[in-house]
């Protein structure tokens, strides 16, 4: 089903600051930059590696304000890694086989996530604690 | 710098029942498991994707007791995303980029991580607050 890990979503307070501080340190490039607003979030996609399979990023997240999801993040428990980005081919497809298993979704069906990607979030609490985005690429 | 995203690790308190949760929701298969007692864990290897320029990874980790890494991190934020590990061509080379940088290092200089790997870890401080995890994979 997965076909790669397609991000890392890192909660900040400051966007600007952090991303001068992944240019820095790892010399990763912003390839997009978008605000949005049903997430509550500004954000960066800078790029790890650009690969025909499917690219992969560092998503730098700063929310629109406290009372976000990003924003009661940051509140509880600091600045880091919200969230991980998995790629798949057929993100319908994904949902279906998801939810016949008894896994617990929060969007039933895709939605319009960064860079023109079909996303959803599957629940934290079937998979381990980690809050999982499934990513199907735009077509080319 | 960074070649790929590597792997993604996640500490769980049964690896036992996390491998057969990922294996069941992903389709995931294990390739490896290692108990590494100088970082205190139990730990699997999925595979989430076999590219030539290196493969992804999903790493579950049981901690070995409550008094280790990742025993300490399950008692204070319970189970899900401990750390992110991204591939580098030449770790010994990173190091030293990010030392020159200012970027502050828990590992001075490379030692033995999973499925043969160098690998090294920099410190939270420097980098948003993420375990922040560099991997060199072993020659082919």
């Amino acid at each position: 089903m997965l076909t790669r890990i397609d991000h890392v979503g890192i909660a900040c307070r400051d966007l600007t600051e952090r991303i001068a501080c992944y240019e820095s340190a790892f010399g990763l490039t912003v390839v997009s930059r978008e605000v949005n607003e049903a997430q509550g979030v500004r954000e960066a996609m800078l790029l790890v590696a650009d690969a025909p399979a499917g690219s992969s990023y560092v998503q730098l997240l700063e929310p629109l304000g406290p009372d976000t999801p990003v924003g009661r993040f940051i509140a509880r428990r600091g600045e880091g890694l919200h969230h991980i980005g998995y790629g798949v081919a057929d993100i319908s497809a994904a949902l279906t086989s998801l939810g016949a298993g008894g896994v617990r979704l929060i969007d039933e069906r895709p939605r319009h996530g960064s860079m023109g990607a079909s996303i959803a979030f599957v629940h934290p609490s079937d998979v381990g604690g980690v809050l999982t985005e499934l990513v199907q690429a735009p077509a080319p």
